[in-house]
């Protein structure tokens, strides 16, 4: 895949309060090149919009999408019943129980319509599987996967200096 | 609310799995002389079946919607993002987490949409709830209301000849 | 029903430390022109009061309950058993648990004494589920309705300018 | 206090179902020479009964009660709630949430009213407790508790020869 | 029992860091003429200055302990094992998992050693429930403790004003 | 990607004991025409094995690994520490915590190291996952998994006749 | 150490009923030529005797405690007090709550008082940790522990055969 | 052994943000006059690095092993694997599950590789329990641990004059 402006990953969430957490998976995707577009759509408060936005994906050429949600985390999943595919989930962290309630109404779905969990408001980790993802065949993102790794380890050896 | 064979209440789940859980809100509606009607409809596997089933409840006479579902329990939440009548919800006991997370998923919903959640596995007091929502200016279920409440009583207290 | 200002529905609350949280029920009854009246009545300090409020309730013409309540929490539960009148559970978020004590004390009702239990400190959505249920009959409420449902997805396509 | 066959502790249940664990809180007042009486009384189901039960248990002669329930679990609460008499609360197992929900219900109640809990379904710990809160004043009682601790720690070193 | 300063009610705790939940026990006891003795005593740096303190309980004139403890709270259980003196066990909220493990660390207590546990961080219903269990016999206690449970209903109805 | 028997998934476990969850992914894959292989390499017994396999995954022809493991579940966190491919997690239920130890253990991974995490125990929604993320440029792929979509909504329908 | 039939390790238990869980301890040091001795003794049924094994392990030549507990588990830590002797503690199983109660009864001693901790029921990874323990300047055991290593990365990969 | 500046600790964490923590651990060791060195090795930004590290320990002279991670925590888990040395975890407070998810990961280890988990946090603990662990055959340091033992007792009862 080359670099390119059109937009091959769609991230959701249900309300621009969710933004300060999920902009963390546009900027990975950034850091990779890749495009992608962001929208507020509840899957409660206009279910509608949603199965519209999601419904067309595909179409309009995206290869996936992320979906942050908090609470009774739908989002994520009912996103994942209209298209084919794949879907990341983001559980928000949530007022009183944390994030415990978003982690299991995202991660515990039903046979045939999974979503593809990651950690308790680890939306820049979303934005890192969705390169994984659409790294297949392409061996500019390959290499980019290859040295970030590298650059994680080595990032990780210098802050022994902080230790002092 | 004269009694009819005319459904009033719609009982959704998400499998037929759900079934020997979920009729007890049938039956419990039976109970009081209300007529309800029971579908098999999964959130994750047949959103547009939902969708035209929930969307058109009101139209075609129902008066609220009992729905259970378990895991990441959607059923209920989608159920009341697509109508503004009441929805009760019926977390379903899970195999791994017994239904702690079908809970959470059901109960924690944002603002503005809201699901009547009730215990786990309650279909039964789901049905009843029907009943009280239903009594609203029926003088027939209210007073069938009442002498449930009498007959609860009754029965608490004849329990007692078994502690011997 | 047509606006009044005759209450009917009450909001029962254990202290009035809960009411910054209770009051959210009120202001969405407003919204939808239900008159509604609000009580601090412990279940544990004042069984009696609570027993003579619950009791004389449907006498005085109201037609559902909302009772908030954290802890151990038995307000909703115990209110539910002095009535056939719907009852909606909002679990308080309590200092140590957060709410998950709140929530289950409310929500895991036995058999035959139901209570409409919504998230932890979601009051507001315990007034719209009011709304819903009272909306039986009342082609007022029930326009109401709809449009607040219409106007839930305006309001989260507008936040959309917000992700920039 | 001499043994005598006028009930001093009070043993309440929510149903008959929970009377194979609450009997144990029987067994071990009797142990210690206690009198106690047992009855199912649903805090849900029949409030009056309970308030009637309750409200007069001090002057009937009663010194201590026990109460055990489940789920959403009222009756040590409310019981506590109608008596200045001490109450001893026991979490009953449930099927779902194996008495977490229970235990959360009793032990966390608000200033002013406590509930003196056990563990779940640890009725027999509560036979014990009432009898070491009426051996206020009371030498044969408190010699037999004395008694008693010593014949567990040799209980406890007998199980040795259990290990080969 | 007549108001003296010889203290009746031991207030133990592992740290003085507890102190300020803790104390609200003695102020309970204090407003019911009570009087009693605080110790800082750690069950897992000083247990033999434990045994000390509480297998002379008794013989000293104690007639109950008070002892709150957080994380791996063992002082209440081990106090228990010392004696045969009714034990009140007052979790303390922990840093991180806020008085979950505090509370099932005092209340799941194994056959034979009840401890009577009250809520996270409940000091002062563990003073009333002290003066509960002290109040048989005691028709001073008696009247101060059926004029207290007035006082809250009391105080709960006063508390409406504050609604506006 | 044709069908072929060169496999492009990588499906790895702990232990053989964990073949019976984890063969549902393998039938799922199979299902949709991807040919996998299954390895027994514990991260915990066989660290530098897994080093092998995983670290040369990608240059074998893998295009992603699905690893299941329970309680302190390290297997599909050290495989995607090991390679840039994307791995997709499987809890699996434990015998104590039921999963929850296996789910926090795999999801709860730390910044630039994702792993894709389905529900507890759901080996056969991680080879649907794999489906969908090999899946892009297939146009094979992308019609079979639309198929399988309308075959879920078919069932989903079909179940209904058991509610009777 | 010289193999050698004279205890080096102490196996605790509150009741016999722990033995089938904890003689996996014993078991595995005696794999690695360790010899143990095992003694059911309550920290809370037998607190005197408790004291008296373990203040007197180091001085009878003993070199670290397992010990294991259920529900308020108190044993570990209480022996923890008592000896400056490493203590191993092992969560039983509980009933109710599965090991949860059991685990952070031990798990989280205050500062001062390690325990330290192995997983739920794992009494064999106790005495595991126990070889590691005493290996130190024990160029036999160190040779046996890796050899063990050895033998598990072994296992492990033959366990392949068994995913036919 | 004697006191040096060659370490026998080596204290291990997956990020510098985990030193204010983690140096707990290097204080402790240091009151025992035990040389400790302190590395940050993310076990998974790291893997190779922390092979080399674990896999070389004991010939560079190390006896055992500290390791600090948090939610998906595992380093202590995977340092195991790599070294037959004791290996101490210390659970690190997480973010929105406060080191539940943290705990879980590295006290749930599989049979054949323990890992010694602390409490959430309890860094100290984990130095005061390798001390007991290089004590075996020191003199000196069991002489130090007695010592110990008892300044936590007297600082204890010192304690009680904050009661005031």
């Amino acid at each position: 895949m080359s670099e390119s402006s059109k937009p091959v990953a769609g991230i959701l969430m249900g309300s621009d309060s969710d933004w300060p957490t999920m902009k963390a998976a546009a900027e990975a995707l950034k850091e990779f090149g890749i495009a992608s577009e962001a929208r507020v759509i509840s899957a409660h408060r206009d279910p509608r919009g949603l199965e519209e936005y999601v419904g067309s994906a595909a179409r309009r050429g995206l290869r996936c999408i992320i979906a942050g949600a908090g609470g009774a985390a739908h989002l994520p999943g009912v996103a994942a019943a209209l298209t084919w595919l794949p879907v990341i989930g983001v559980p928000i962290e949530s007022k009183s129980l944390k994030g415990l309630d978003s982690l299991l109404s995202i991660v515990q779905m039903p046979p045939g319509v999974p979503v593809a969990t990651v950690g308790i408001g680890a939306a820049r980790n979303a934005g890192i599987l969705a390169a994984q993802i659409l790294s297949a065949g392409e061996p500019r993102l390959e290499k980019a996967l290859k040295e970030f790794k590298e650059r994680l380890a080595m990032e990780s050896r210098a802050k022994n200096k902080n230790l002092k």
